[in-house]
């Protein structure tokens, strides 16, 4: 297939397609100014960014740069890949500089850069574990030393540094990188692939963000490799964990390592958007949607093994034993995005905000100072966080930890946030698409001229979402919002009339005259949500949602004494909305030991999953027995 | 406390504690001539123990140690532990030809000690993979290496050979051996343990069949020493994993890898027993009663997770991922048989009659020549088997394999087949009781002379368990059956009258007439069990048991084109008792896609299921769904 260069493009957000039903809009385009969505990224820039940082200055794992570079002493520092949560956090700080002016963020991301390009060898490579006296050579353990991969995520950082306009130091320590891979693994290379996909969807990306054609060749070439049993396994990881064991365009589902699977997945569907390959990319939409219906939990969260972070068979999802990590959500949602984008099906951005509101926001701690690694849907026991300066050795699902040995998730939640108004708007040339409903205003050109709105919203927490025209050219164009698929019973007004909207996306097509207002009203009345009866885990229980948000019991919304192994759920009785979740009827198991008489019923509030554990260590469930 | 040397026994089975309430006969004593337990120990010496020992003649595990004798090149074949199996082989070969004789298993029994005897090194040292020429120092990896824990099942070898009442070759390498573990791990040696728990039991046992209070002495400091962290952990491996963050005496359930902390407790309770510390084994008591009634399957099965083969949280205890280890179930044998001897109640009696006749027998396949590694309650999708000549790379639940690359499990069934008859039969002096239900002749000297009886049975398959008084003294003796908890409304005849008999054990005293017949008839209707309301994995679905097996549905048995994923049970109609298991009525699913019209019930055979995946590839659940 012919690949061919193009134009660098205009600072745009974390995914830019080449062709597709949908254009991203970027961070110049949207502005977040408050909300759920804005609070985050408030969070983000006030603590995340800040905790990432300081964790790995305290513990070395930036100093690594310096030891190569020869300005500090010492033993490597952490794992081989901690590299790649540096680059992580730089890819954060980029999109949070793009989002805002920070004079002090910019001199501390310029002084980190700046120690980064002190390590990169002549050459271009650049590893602080491998490859300098001491070390094991380049590329001496592909299947585990991630070398490709946190590769990948330094050109992702350089990519976020572009899309947002500067094309300095990070974007030329990437070219080298790049320049570097070429000769290393290009058409001349060696014949190899990474055991941890992400050099795949950094490259592709990469050259969107510079328009050279090679980058996106290497792409190509490292996603056809994959799939041919090339890395060897071990006792414990099979082909299918490295997703090995069949050709990307061969496979019918996601298996194996599902934060590797994931990855893959944005990376194939970037190549094959970019070279026209639409078998490639129709492979891999099967492949999620399957997926999703069969290996995904109700919060969006995938992975249920915590064995090798692997997903399990179709419908093997434990509730008490889901992994569901943060990282694989994440990477739920880079698919989902790229998906919404070359089909403009409004059920990949159903999917992609389940994902976000519930599988990732669950990792942070309100403060922003610990994550969930893994994401349980039921805990059973009480368990007692770490310390904040405590270094967490392994990922539990029962508890949030302030720093992990492997610490993927904080540096990928950052950098999430961070470009959070890149998953909220779209444009196909004739119209202006809201996927997600967030407070801000959003200003794009369209074929017809510039339009601009703001957005004013307290969704999730309420329904009402109302849009106004600030500008709009003097031609007929359309304002369109997304309606969940839950959302039954949904209105839209436009022009003053208002009519019921189902779901999809409700569309305004006229010629618009600033200060007009739209607005559409979600029905957020909880619901109960029945599983489905193949997925055994759960069967006899009930789960509630509200809106797009998953609710859950926490045993600190129960009387003293009663936890939540004590109660079923009381189908029959009312489900009454209250500020923040449901309020629900549950009786008292009669066998559980209590000192309530087993007649008594409790009235208990339901709170939004991603809020659980925030009040102090609690017993959890989001599916509760309505059964023996 | 005080440790005196005991006077070596008279031959018996494999364990002989020096106290508690009963005390096991051993394979002198005690012939099974037919029936189900028969036909295992002709599998057994048929094929099992063949297969053992040509898989590991062709893939050089044997050929290790003539290397290190310097009889044969090469690297050394398989992982660090391998030599484990040579020596659960040699148990089993040893036990075998204490059951009957066999001149040519003798001899190749002499040949395969002969060529381990050429491996030990001149002060006692034995181990293939450690402290010679070009490997790893002697005991450099204590965590991983399982050098003690290789040296455990070499002298359980031994102990099989006393107590089969030969003392030659291998039980003097043996005591070589355990004088070396004094110099190097006694008072004056290293304090330190072995990251796989083995060692204990093994020591206390061989001091038991030697009389040797130092090998005792070390077995207790080994227990003792276990609990105080002093294992290295891992990113994955904690120190509950080794059972190495709570002192045995301290714990309160069993927790991480399950047959460590089974193996362990057994030799805890072993420690105990020879050292009277009441303490200790109330302990290890305590953590298996609470870990049978919160972390044990209806099989008998334990250690939920595939996660490092663990143990899970309380009631945490998926059908479809469960691990439920062979060895593991082996371990809780041990466990139920020490706990029996300690205590008399019969209630450990059910539970290693549960967990062998399910857990354990579900392993091998009808001809011997495969076997389960990890064992599910249920399988969504057909798998097919390794071919017979393929070497398996890890366990999984959902296939039967001919060998694995750790390959504890079939040298573990056939060790243990191999001493069937020593968990059939005891007696306190003054009665015998019969705890297992076996066809064949028992013989023991009470208190008031030899007393001998005739059992003849076809349990499982039948509730008649008929007992002949072939020899008795001539003094009132007691002679006891078990009444399984399980078995509702069995009678018990005795003098020629029937009485009803609840579960416990049926006792007749009196002075026995040769020639005079006793009966207990269980009762063996097939019964719905209901799971424990916490166990939320099984929660809206029953499984059938009849007598002691746990039945299980299987997709051959049902009609072509409905899977046991398109089925849940009818629980208001009849279930009817059939050859080998029960025929139940089961509704199709209204979602399930079939060609059958909704309203089509079912009728099906469930077949015990140990016999599971024994006609081919199937799916298969035990507990059948009775709700959405």
């Amino acid at each position: 297939m012919s690949i061919t260069a193009s134009a660098p493009p205009a600072p745009s957000g974390p995914v830019s397609p080449r062709h597709g039903a949908l254009r991203p809009l970027g961070l110049a385009e949207v502005r977040i100014t408050g909300g759920l969505w804005g609070g985050l990224q408030e969070l983000n820039a006030r603590a995340i960014i800040d905790h990432c940082l300081g964790w790995m200055e305290r513990i070395g794992w930036i100093a690594n740069f310096d030891r190569i570079a020869g300005t500090a002493d010492g033993e490597h520092a952490g794992i081989e890949f901690v590299d790649s949560e540096v680059y992580k956090l730089l890819e954060a700080m980029a999109w949070e500089l793009g989002r805002r002016d920070d004079p002090a963020l910019a001199e501390r991301y310029d002084a980190l850069v700046a120690r980064v390009a002190a390590a990169q060898d002549a050459d271009g490579y650049i590893n602080t574990s491998f490859g300098h006296p001491g070390q094991r050579a380049r590329y001496s353990d592909l299947e585990w030393g991630h070398e490709l991969y946190c590769a990948g995520h330094l050109l992702q950082a350089a990519v976020a540094r572009l899309r947002t306009g500067h094309d300095d130091e990070l974007p030329a320590i990437a070219r080298r990188v790049a320049d570097h891979l070429w000769e290393a693994f290009g058409p001349d290379g060696r014949d190899a692939i990474c055991g941890h996909a992400e050099i795949e969807v950094a490259l592709a990306e990469f050259s969107r963000a510079t328009g050279e054609p090679r980058h996106l060749e290497l792409a190509r070439l490292f996603v056809e490799r994959r799939g041919h049993r090339t890395l060897a396994t071990t006792l414990f990881q099979g082909s299918d964990y490295f997703q090995d064991d069949v050709p990307v365009r061969d496979a019918e589902v996601l298996r194996g390592h599902a934060v590797r699977a994931l990855y893959l997945s944005a990376g194939a569907l970037d190549v094959a958007d970019e070279t026209g390959d639409d078998e490639l990319a129709s492979a891999v939409e099967a492949q999620y949607r399957r997926s999703i219906e069969r290996r995904s939990y109700l919060t969006g969260g995938v992975g249920s093994h915590h064995q090798n972070e692997e997903f399990g068979e179709d419908y093997e999802l434990p509730a008490d034993r889901a992994y569901a990590e943060t990282c694989a959500a994440i990477g739920s949602v880079m698919v989902a995005w790229r998906l919404l984008l070359r089909t403009g099906d409004a059920g990949y951005a159903d999917q992609l905000e389940r994902t976000l509101l519930n599988a990732v926001l669950v990792s942070p701690r309100h403060d922003g100072r610990a994550f969930y690694y893994a994401n349980t849907l039921h805990q059973r026991v009480r368990t007692h966080p770490n310390a904040d300066d405590e270094l967490s050795e392994r990922a539990e699902a029962s508890m949030r930890a302030p720093w992990f040995e492997v610490s993927c998730c904080p540096t990928n939640v950052a950098r999430t946030l961070a470009s959070l108004a890149g998953y909220v708007a779209t444009t196909d040339g004739a119209a202006l698409q809201l996927h997600q409903f967030v407070t801000g205003e959003v200003r794009v050109q369209l074929d017809a001229g510039a339009l601009a709105v703001r957005v004013e919203t307290a969704y999730p927490h309420d329904g009402r979402v109302r849009v106004t025209v600030l500008e709009a050219p003097d031609a007929e164009v359309g304002i369109a919002l997304r309606v969940p698929g839950w959302a039954d019973g949904a209105t839209f007004t436009a022009a003053g009339a208002t009519a019921p909207a189902s779901p999809g996306y409700a569309t305004a097509r006229r010629v618009f005259a600033p200060g007009e207002q739209l607005e559409l009203v979600l029905p957020l009345e909880p619901r109960l949500t029945a599983p489905d009866p193949r997925v055994d885990a759960v069967r006899g229980q009930l789960a509630v949602e509200r809106g797009p948000l998953v609710l859950a019991l926490e045993d600190v919304d129960l009387p003293d004494g009663v936890d939540v192994e004590h109660v079923e759920l009381d189908e029959a009785a009312p489900v009454i909305a209250t500020a923040d979740g449901a309020e629900v009827a549950l009786r008292v198991r009669t066998d559980a030991d209590l000192p309530l008489a087993p007649a008594d019923g409790i009235r208990a509030r339901l709170r939004p999953y991603k809020d659980w554990a925030n009040r102090g260590p609690s017993t959890m469930r989001v599916w509760i027995p309505t059964v023996r």
